[in-house]
């Protein structure tokens, strides 16, 4: 099959012909990719910023959003069905431990990262767990869906954290339009009736934030702090979700943070420093979001299939990935770039 | 009466005459002081730290840590009579804001602090309100439960927090085994099956947490956040209460802290300072911790009342304050010192 | 003023002159009555079902949902203006026992229930506490709200309740489209992404619901509970919201509710009569509803300045409350009938 | 090997040989008995009451309390070896669904319940899932801790969804000092600081209550619903953990339940009969309890590890199942009664 195979860091990935996977094991499944999305992650992953901590032996391949159809299953799995399509939860988790038990698979202590720490979804084939797979709803496209099983999932599990402080009358700051946030946005306008406001540079990216739910945006500049403690009477907000994390916007986010409040990290880069009689004399919290649960996934899957949370995505054939890193890195992609396989 | 006030920052206060408090608001409550306790951030206010927060007009009388019996209430008063032993939680707040509607008073929008704003409860009496009082149970006198008001009820509030994630199997490790962390592991242990790990440089100290329900003891040193990360597996605690704040105490926190777990913030002085990706990737959490409300202190009571959670005090007479200044700035105070007008 | 007085059981109220009420205590508040809204309890009231609960002493005046402007004050009261619009929560609670402090005012163990137990709403001035006056956001008409305060605030309060169990890709059934329907529809819109399932025996109340938000809608006649289950794969909803009670709908929510799921009683009138081996053998819950709390009051009105939710009304001068109560008891009345003071 | 087998609904179960089972799936695992828990349940299942409900196919073998020794683990099993103590979770669950996914296990859309509905482990050897097995820790015995399986994890689980009700200073009724209540007793005590009053007619039994840390005991008989009134000055209790649920239990239990307070529905029998009006008047709960989850069982195992539960157990020979029934029937059996396999 034709795979995105990352040879050596600091040189781009190619496309190249290797062999397909097979659900040797029983609780293997493999499935025809119908689209995987291009995450600045994987920009990351090309420079060598994640050789350390995933210490995947080189060549493998690329790809941590993924969505298709299957194709083979192992003995051990009679729920699924070749043909079905499906998007991937990112991990492949053991199922045994005790947050596998609890629901909070992402902190399995013994899972794989396919596209991170194993061969990815940017091929015609990828084998997973029958664990991660996520049976789409009739009629939704694997393209249209790919990039949902990261980005929507990290997007999704933090605004499902941040609801029950979100009551009607509450302010939740949104720090960032981008992929992430604008999918945050959508979700908290399912969720909930908070008054939603958004942060970013960009008045472009605000002004569309309106159409996701936005209540109100406020340009980041010299004065958007101080913009939102006076629409907060002083006080910020129940919520801060920063999805950005770094250049300052780590520090905006707790300054934002009301009393007792949260102060939401999703985004990352930068460092939190916080005298702790700030945390203490305000009682106020620094939360931590990772990805979320395959539950988190199906549950995001059922806002997409009913029309709440939809993303905004750029396809390119699986050929043409050099084309999507290009336009990506030059800032010329508007949503997701997704590839597509040939014949997907 | 005779009161403890302080004129002039950096002064010792001194015991003099002033004239007695009245209830003269509809919802204001005279108590007959039976102790208050000394606490180290009596010997802040001393040196003026605090005095930029507080803004209190000097001279006043110092003490927030009070309990007594109802001397005279105020004309909307009518479900409480003179001669009642009353604990005072240490905030007067305003009963109509959402923060006092929702059971957390502590973040009330319009509170006063007696003995950090206001005249405090070194004293024959003091005035606070009717919202502020809790009634002890029958046999309890106000000497021996003072300081329950604020070293006990942030360590409660801290604790009862933390409850719902220390399930049987978990393990919550206890920084400091002093003041406020005696009372903790006291609640921890009343409240929990978790196994409790409590660190401290004292090795007296730490001797004396067996009795009080700790499982395993760490001594401060060059080796400690390792040695429980290895009685963890590698993994951390659940839930850290770091009583310390500083000094070191607020890195090694965050360090022994597993997974998906929190750090509790409880003592100050020190910073936090973590990278965001280190927030992200383990999806650990910083949670601000301040005094509880009042409810909360009808619980600590609850504890006492059944033997549960009981204080180390020594008392002295209101007129020896300066004695128990001295032992405390000298560590030769062991347990909260009480001070206890003529007659009380 | 003028008060509408209920002098003997079974026989219509009447208008007429009393003397105003004054503010006397010190946290009293007099409120100028904007809208009072009439509701079936009104008619249980002059019915005599209530007498042997509430021991009102007659003639007395009705009206239990209640909105205006804050006409005089009391000596302890500084957080309110007259003039300012007003919604009364239906309660007047003591503000010092543990439900009051714990945000859970409804069980309050001293309160007062104007409109039932004492003097109510419709009238020119009904006098209540500053603990139960919630201000209106600018440009919202005590008329246009004031049945929220009971019947709305009912059905905000299940619905928050039932929020957390209604993740996305849950089902919510939703029996009876009525006065507390059609609110609790709308909240459960505005709050939760679950799918809505309304069932009625009225059409015309049924096609209504899909512009509150409702998903699907299931005529009640003899198939209603299988075609229930036929939607739900046989296995029925997370939640069942009961807002009938009785004639056999009390029977339908609990046989509707899914393994693991809650029935939450709203209405009243019949009775819940369930084999505890069904109870434990699916661990299926019964959840009582009453009310709800002050803070819950001062959600929904910051949901219905947000336009998510509002109330079909239909308003009658005060001295016309016979009209009123001629048209609720022949059916003629679609929405609230709020009655309204002359000059307000 | 040898097993215990019903062969008729009526007639008495026999011990004789059948073949042993295998690991032929790959998460299947044979487990050599320890210890397998007699249960009352099992007479029931004798004289026919679960046959339709369980479908099983005669002869099978009972036995649904199990603890033992790994044997064999199926291809896919590669954290369990031979000869590792473990106790066996009554369920076999398919680890795909939601509520697999979600850590409650217990609702699982597909699964087998050994003992039940397949056959269970009053014999040398059963066959599980790996799903279903919770290692023990280092010296502790199989054959001690078999009854914790089932009775155990039911008493356990409903605790654990009470204990967040149960602040110190409220009341826990605990109706029934057998089986389950006594576990419920002990974990009650390990995981808060409530009041526990236990209610049974056995005085003898209330007298044990003590040292499993009820505080107070009430014989029942004529007054016992109004003594416990009493002593919760005229409210009743947070929460009332009915473990008989019939024979008029199930009317006291709701009886004992405080304003919006929840009646825990644990036995079986009888039948909740409520009018509605008393169910939203008060705001009280029926909560529905079944046995409890994988983690469950691996908390209450620690539990167990630390001292805190213990159960009382009498054992006898697999050979002598006859004497244990006759035991059982007969009232003769203090404690649980636990078949020992030859050579366990």
């Amino acid at each position: 099959m034709k795979a995105v195979r990352l040879h050596r860091y600091q040189e781009r990935p190619v496309v190249q012909e290797i062999s397909d996977p097979r659900a040797t094991g029983p609780l293997d499944v493999v499935v025809r990719v119908g689209g995987a999305g291009l995450c600045r992650t994987d920009l990351h992953i090309v420079q060598g910023q994640w050789a350390d901590k995933s210490n995947v032996a080189l060549p493998y391949t690329l790809g941590h959003e993924n969505a298709g159809w299957i194709h083979e299953v192992g003995a051990a799995v009679d729920h699924l069905r070749p043909g079905d399509a499906v998007i991937l939860h990112p991990l492949a988790t053991c199922g045994f431990c005790r947050a596998c038990r609890a629901g909070d698979d992402v902190h399995c202590e013994a899972s794989a990262f396919p596209g991170i720490d194993t061969d990815g979804g940017m091929a015609d084939f990828i084998k997973t767990s029958a664990r991660s797979v996520v049976r789409l709803a009739p009629g939704i496209q694997p393209a249209d869906v790919a990039a949902l099983a990261d980005a929507g999932l990290t997007a999704y599990h933090a605004v499902k954290k941040a609801v029950p402080m979100l009551y009607p009358g509450s302010t939740c700051v949104v720090i960032g339009a981008g992929g992430l946030g604008h999918l945050g946005i959508q979700c908290l306008r399912a969720m909930s009736a908070t008054r939603i406001i958004v942060l970013d540079p960009n008045e472009e990216a605000l002004a569309l934030t309106r159409g996701w739910g936005a209540d109100e945006t406020v340009k980041v500049n010299a004065g958007h702090v101080d913009r939102v403690l006076e629409m907060t009477d002083g006080k910020g907000a129940e919520v801060v979700l920063d999805f950005v994390g770094e250049k300052g916007a780590e520090r905006d986010a707790w300054a934002m943070t009301r009393r007792a409040g949260s102060d939401f990290v999703i985004g990352y880069g930068g460092t939190v420093d916080i005298p702790t009689i700030d945390v203490i004399s305000t009682e106020r919290n620094v939360v931590g979001n990772l990805v979320g649960s395959y539950n988190d996934l199906v549950e995001l899957m059922a806002l997409n299939a009913s029309g709440r949370v939809t993303m905004l995505t750029r396809t390119y054939p699986l050929a043409a990935v050099d084309d999507a890193v290009n336009d990506l890195e030059a800032g010329r992609l508007r949503g997701r770039g997704i590839l597509i396989p040939d014949g997907a």
